[in-house]
This record gives structure tokens, sequence and C-alpha cells, in this order.
């Protein structure tokens, strides 16, 4: 396996954000038979009433030479079916994308569209810089092996797009005072986060949804990340963790015997033949990974993968349980493990493996077998990896520098309001969310049995009360925002 | 005159932040004898406890390309004579550099040294990025003259260069929970205010002295600013205000004859033959600028120029009048119209000049006769004349767009806290400055005599009880967030 491909699958669960739940469909991977209905079925709802744009966007806000002054199309689109209008200051909800294709987004994405209507508001979306249709010049491809032009790929640069694009839109529907509302999924919820926080006079109020704002440069111990798959297993089944567990030692076993990466083969079914152990390796953790993840009602696909691995438990040979795991989540199949599709699952993370290796630096090392504890982070090895990918070293307290992040309390109790932190406790990225309120606005919504941004989801009529609840408590808090905000322009007899 | 020239001098007044102070002194040019004694007589001194010290800044801090990674030295000074230390949590003031060399700065500022000893507060004075001795790896003039390294060279930089050397300076110092407490006048003013509302995780809070907000993108009419001049001279005299208008038609009526550039010189007892009439209007609109910016107690050079003029009532030809006034400034001397010197003088703000022609637009217009209302900003044509001068047009809506300023109030009514805006009437800037109370912990000290950053000057015992006041309202207030600040730490056990 070349360097290269060494070095992605290290990041093998940091790839995986938002994306991997519509990318893991496309490829079929493990998993996607259980989760949710709508995102099962309902691929390409994308609204007749959303009309497409592109923004003459700035290549580089925060530099003056004449390079800089480049624009690029950047892809938004607006919903104005329910909007009450400028001469109503009526709302304008904006999502904030996040590291894949507006497209992706759109397939799981129904907050927006769902509660629009009671709030009369106008439904924005904005394509983050260098994804989708939105990337300069070129092919993201291309974007990312041109130093040059990846260099203008980061989170500050992001966040001045979608200032620029929502200070045009409000001049271009002379909607000066319409309250905007920012929401972010994920790494889209840190940006919503930093975007209420960096530009008050644009966002009214975010919310944030699974941002795991925390992760950065060691503000939290690592160990939340897989503390959490580990609960999550055990809450799941006690004697399926065990049986994973015990898994990773019975695979290193039999990769060190001579015909080791055969029986391997032979045992998991797999759709090629492998040529090296941790392809496998790498495959069983992404399909836990993707259970965890995805472990949404009303299926909870942990629970299937679980109770196939229970249910074989009169089988003696541990891997052969595993592998009881995967027909129950895949169904009958001829081959199981599919390494050619996962490897083309993880080209599409290109764009995030460089976030990654530049301005996000989360300090959890992903460089272990899943459910299992990992050891410390390593900054200087990680530095020094993405430099020999890059040619440039990431900035690993740039982030920090620029947004905060430690002692958030002490910071933001008196600075600051109107952000909602939206998290579910099953989610490992939750580890790293904002968990207890700030101050009056700056509020945490915590559901336990949650997932990752699951109250962003489109709704189902099976969605748990405890859901229900997450979402209207986060509509009930925006209202009173608007409300507020209302009451202040009568006070100042701005229109 | 080369268009370069006549470009320079269109900025005339706007050129005039704060280095106008130190820098006509070193010009010789008039009205320096009157101001205050400790900027005339005390010019070095630099306190013995100053230590110097040089960060390896980052070139550019929104960008990955190799080329962004580059640094340069940066400097910044420090006196650690008063402070009472990282194991007290003892605060931290420090003064964010304006468009001048830190070595000008130090010769008028006052306000950290003065007060550092009762807060036992740490000082930290950082030079602005591309003034003085931070200017990267070449001279000013010829980084000015470079279209790729004077795109580095802007207000977001600069503040994210502050945070760097601040975050940098807290853990080597192991002031985790210093309170900084940062500080700015005029530009540097609007710095730390922008400081404040970026970085509320670096700084506690900020002191804004005649930070001129709301003179960008028309937030507030342009007239502010020649009222203003125009009240002064009122106020000085009515009569001398009078004159000064009536002087415009004379000279320009002088000046269409043939031998009018030769009998304005002789009236004039210029230095140099004038080769134009507007070096002579623009010498002139100086002499009235600077007089005005430098109305400080207990002289008041504008009332010593006032009386020049109104005591030669009885002279009939209006410019004698004038002249009169000149030499009341300046005392005998050989020649009065120094305009060698005067373009000496103006080839020190080339720095300020290029700033205004990328980031900071305000949007007045100085291409008028002084005390004379000026007709329209004119955009379109502002950023033609930079575009020719530099190859890249400025960006005018980029600074509202990225720091805000339009309906502050309500922008910030329930968002940040601790800033204190201080201004004084006197000063033409102030009528860009915040005058009025935003919120509980975002509040205006004003006073009716006061003119540019004074509070931030160097204290003189003749100083009149409004400025002592104002001084000690803001230390006042400066004080209640440090002891929140203390009281939140104890709250969250944070050592």
């Amino acid at each position: 396996m070349a360097t290269g491909k060494v070095f992605l699958f290290q990041w093998l669960l940091l790839l995986a954000f938002l994306s991997v739940l519509v990318l893991a469909k496309s490829h079929n991977l493990p998993g996607f038979r259980h989760v949710r209905r709508n995102l099962r079925e309902n691929d390409t709802i994308i609204s007749s009433s959303l009309q497409t744009f592109y923004y003459n966007q700035t290549l580089d806000h925060f530099n003056f030479q004449p390079q800089s002054f480049a624009t690029f199309q950047q892809r938004y689109m607006i919903d104005s079916t329910h909007w009450g209008g400028a001469d109503k200051n009526a709302p304008i909800f904006v999502f904030l994308g996040l590291e894949e294709s507006l497209d992706e987004s759109l397939k799981f994405v129904g907050f927006l569209s769902e509660n629009a209507p009671r709030f009369k508001a106008l439904i924005v979306y904005i394509e983050h810089r260098f994804y989708g249709k939105s990337v300069p010049f070129v092919t993201q491809e291309e974007a990312l092996k041109n130093e040059t032009l990846r260099g203008y790929f980061n989170s500050a640069q992001a966040l001045a797009d979608y200032a620029e694009v929502l200070v045009y839109l409000k001049k271009k529907l002379s909607a000066t005072y319409s309250p905007i509302i920012v929401i972010g999924a994920s790494y889209g919820g840190m940006l919503a986060t930093w975007f209420r926080l960096k530009y008050p006079h644009i966002a009214v109020g975010a919310l944030a949804s699974s941002a795991p704002l925390l992760y950065l440069d060691e503000i939290v111990p690592q160990d939340a990340f897989f503390n959490t798959i580990a609960n999550d297993f055990v809450e799941s089944s006690e004697s399926c963790g065990e049986t994973i567990m015990a898994s990773w030692d019975e695979i290193h076993k039999l990769a060190s015997r001579h015909d080791g990466l055969s029986i391997l083969s032979q045992k998991f079914k797999t759709c090629q033949k492998l040529n090296d152990v941790s392809e496998l390796l790498t495959y069983l953790k992404l399909v836990y990974y993707l259970v965890v993840t995805l472990d949404t009602p009303p299926t909870y696909p942990l629970d299937v993968l679980c109770r196939g691995i229970d249910g074989a438990k009169n089988v003696i040979d541990v891997l052969d349980r595993i592998v009881s795991g995967l027909i129950a989540l895949e169904g009958e199949k001829s081959c199981y493990v599919n390494i050619t599709e996962m490897q083309l699952y993880y080209d599409q993370f290109s764009g995030s493996n460089w976030q990654m290796c530049s301005d996000w630096v989360m300090t959890i090392n992903f460089d272990n077998d899943a459910t299992v504890p990992p050891p410390p982070f390593n900054l200087e090895r990680y530095v020094k990896q993405c430099e020999s990918f890059y040619g440039v070293p990431p900035r690993p307290h740039w982030m920090t520098t620029y947004f905060g992040g430690h002692d958030m309390k002490l910071v933001l109790k008196r600075f600051g309001s109107n952000i909602i932190f939206t998290n579910g406790l099953r989610d490992p990225w939750s580890g790293g969310g904002i968990l207890k309120h700030i101050s009056d606005s700056l509020v945490a919504v915590v559901t336990k049995n949650g997932t990752h941004a699951l109250d962003l989801f489109k709704a189902e009529k099976s969605d748990p009360d405890w859901l229900v609840k997450q979402r209207n408590t986060s509509l009930k808090i925006i209202k009173g925002w608007i409300k507020k905000y209302y009451e202040d322009l009568r006070e100042l007899n701005l229109k």
C-alpha cells in the first residue's frame, strides 16, 4: 500500500463526519439498509421550489495581492415559497454548507424546509468553497493537487464567503432587517457557532448541531470519542462488544500466519483477495463506525449488527460470529468485504483530508483498532505525516487562536448570545460538544439517545418523542430570539 | 505635479491620524510649539524598564500556501516592573500598535505606564505589521512597491498577529488566567474594538480611544467631519473662521493671474517658490487640520492661530491676516510655508495611504478647501484613483462585512461586552465615533472639549478636570471588568 493510502487510512474515522451517510449508501457499504426510511428511499427529493444561483466569490478575503481578487462561482440555493417578505422583515434560515456537495446535504437535512413555513422564513443553502460545484476554476481533484489553490481552502475563508453571500443577498432582497438564523451540522455546526461569534452583525442566532468544537487543540481528552463508541456497544449488547474486542487479536494472529491473508479472505467472503491485513481492519473499523453513526431510530443498525453477532453465540470461532453480524446487516450476499468500494468511498474525502492537515486538527488518535482505547495523540507525528503528504504542516493551534475554544464558559459567560448547541450522547462526536448551558442564551440541548446531527435530519412519523422534543426545544428558542429581535427593532425605531 | 502626488494630496486630512503629532514636530510644521509640554520636550522618554522582543510572525494567517508560512520579525515591548505575576493572575495591559512605528507611539502614549502600577499590570506594546521595525523582509518603501508583499498588509492580518503574540506570551509567562485589556488610539482604537469583538477569548476588555468606526462605508454622513472643524473654528472665534473662509477665494483669484504664484510666494514668505497653487492650499489645509487636532490644553494652538488672525483685524488684505496667524503660531521666521518639509512629511504616510486604498475606506471627501463643506463622497472616483495608483481596487465594503458597523446598537445590544469608546467632541474624528452607550458594558465616555485620543496622552499636572475625570472613568470601568473576571474565575474554580 502506498504511503499516501496508509496516511489516508489513518484518518479513517475522522473522515466520516456527515457525508458518511449518503456516501456509504452510494458505495453499498454495510448498514445502510437499516437507516432512516427517508434517507434510504428519497435520494433525490430536491424541492422544485429550490432555485440555484451562483455568487461571484472573492478567492482570498484576507489578502490584497492581485490574484486574491480573482473570483470563482459559489453555489447557493434559495426557497422563497414561504417567505413573509422583506417589508415584513420575515426571517431567513441559512444552512451553512459543510465538507460535501450541497446535493449530498440536501438528501438528509430536513430541518429548514420542514420548519420555515411556520416562521414564514426564506431558506438559503450555501455550499462550502472547494466542495460540490463551488470549487474554484478546476476540479476538486486538481485543486487539491495545486499547492497554491488549496491554500485558499480553509475555514476562515469559508466563513467570509458566507458573510459576503449573505450581505449581498440582504441587499438584493432589500431585507436589511430580516433576522438571519444560521444552521449547521457537524463541521457545519462549528461554522455556524463561529459565524454567530465572528459575524453577529449578519446572523442573529445559530443552531449548531453536533459540533465537536472541543476536540480541537486538546481542549478535552480524546478518550471521550472511544469511550462513547465503547459505551454504545455495551448499551446495545455487552457480549457483542466483547466479541468485537476479542476479534482484533484473532485477526492479527491469523494475519501473522503464512497463509493468513488467504484464510481471512475466505472467512470474511471478501469481494477481492486481501493484499494486506490493514484492508480488512480498516473495513471493519468503518463498519463499526458507520453503525454507531447511523444508529438512528427506527431501525438502529448497531442493534442489528449486535443481534447478528450475539445470535451466533454457539459458534466457537470469534471471527465467524463477526461474519454473522455482517450478514445480519447486509443480508445474504455473494461477498461481504468490498475493499475496492471502500477505497472509492475514501477517495470522496480528499477535501476533508486536506482540511484536517491545514486548520482542523482534531487531537484524537484514530490510528488504532476501533473500540480499543487509543494510545495518546501524537502531535509531532501528525504534523510530520501531513507535511510529508502536502508539503506544508498543519497549524494545530490556529483554530483556537482564531476562534477560541478553551475555557468556553469563562470566555462566553459575559460575551455573545443566541447559539444552540444540540448533541446526542450516543454520538462519539458529542464528547467534543458543548453539553451544558454557557449562559441564558448560549444553551445546550442534549438527548441521551441521539446520534450525529440527528435533529437536522428529515423528520419521520415514527420519530421517538425525545427527538421531536429536541427539535421543538430548538424551534422555541429560535422563536424567542426572533421575537426579541423584533422588539429591539421597534424600540430603536428601525422599520 | 505627478499624478502620484496629486493623489497623495487628496488624502490630506485622512493621512493624519495620530502620527501627525510627532511627525509634524520632526518636520517643523506649524503649531507644534504650542502643544502639550510633554510632547514638546520629552521626545525620547522610553522607559529603561521597557524590554524589546521580536516574535516570529506568520506572514499570512488565512492561507495555507507554502509562502504563507514565511515568518517575519514583529517587534513588541514589555515592561514587567509593576506586574503582580502569573501566579496572582495579575492583569496585562496591551497597546495595539497603529499606523506608525512604536517609537512614535511611545512618545505620546502615557496611559499604560501611568496606570499599570495601581493595577499591578504587565505592560505590552505590539507594533503593527508593515510599520517601524515590523516590516516583513525589506524596507517599508520596498514592501509598498511590491504588489505581492503589500497584499499581506491589512487589518485582519494585523489583528491575527496580535492574537498570536498574546497567545504566545500568555503561554510563555504561564499567565493563562491573567486578564488582558487591549488599548488603542484612533485606527488602533478600531483595532482594539475589533479585537475584543473577534478575539474575546484573548482580551477581556478594550479601551478604544477616538476610534472613527462609523466613517466606514457611509454609516454616518461625512458632514460630521467638516462640521466639527467648522464648529471648532467658530468656538475659538467666529471672525477667524470667516477670514479663513474668505481666504480661499482670494487665493484662487490671485492664482489665476499671470504673476499670481509669485505674488502668493511673496505674501506668504514661502520657503520655496510655489510651482502650483495646490501646494499652498495643501499647506494651509494641513495647518488648519493640525491646529484643530493639536488643540489640546493647556496652550490650545487653534486659539493661538485665531488670536493672530483676529489681531490683524484692521489689516485690509485677507491673506495678510492669514499670514499674521501663521506668525502667531510660529513666531518671527525667515519663511513660513515650507513645501519641501511638507512633502517629506507626507512621505511618512505611505503605509496608511496603502491601507486607505485596501481595506480602510473612509467615506469622506477630503478633496476640498478645508473648512468648506465638501462635495459628496464619490466612491467610483475613489476606487479608480486607488486602482490607478496601486493596480488593485480597494474593497470599500469589506470592513463592514467582516467587522460590522451598521446598526451597532441593534447588533451589539445583546452581544458582546467590555468595550469603552472614548471621544472628545472637538475632534473631527469623533463624528465617526460611538458617542452613546450601546449596553451596560459597551459604553461611551465623551468629553465636550477633548481632542483626538487625548485621554491616552501622557498626563500633565495642568490637565483640566474634565480630562482627568475622563481617564478616571475609564480606569474605574476597567477595574470593574477585572473584578468581575476574578469572580468568574473563582466561581468556575479556575486557579
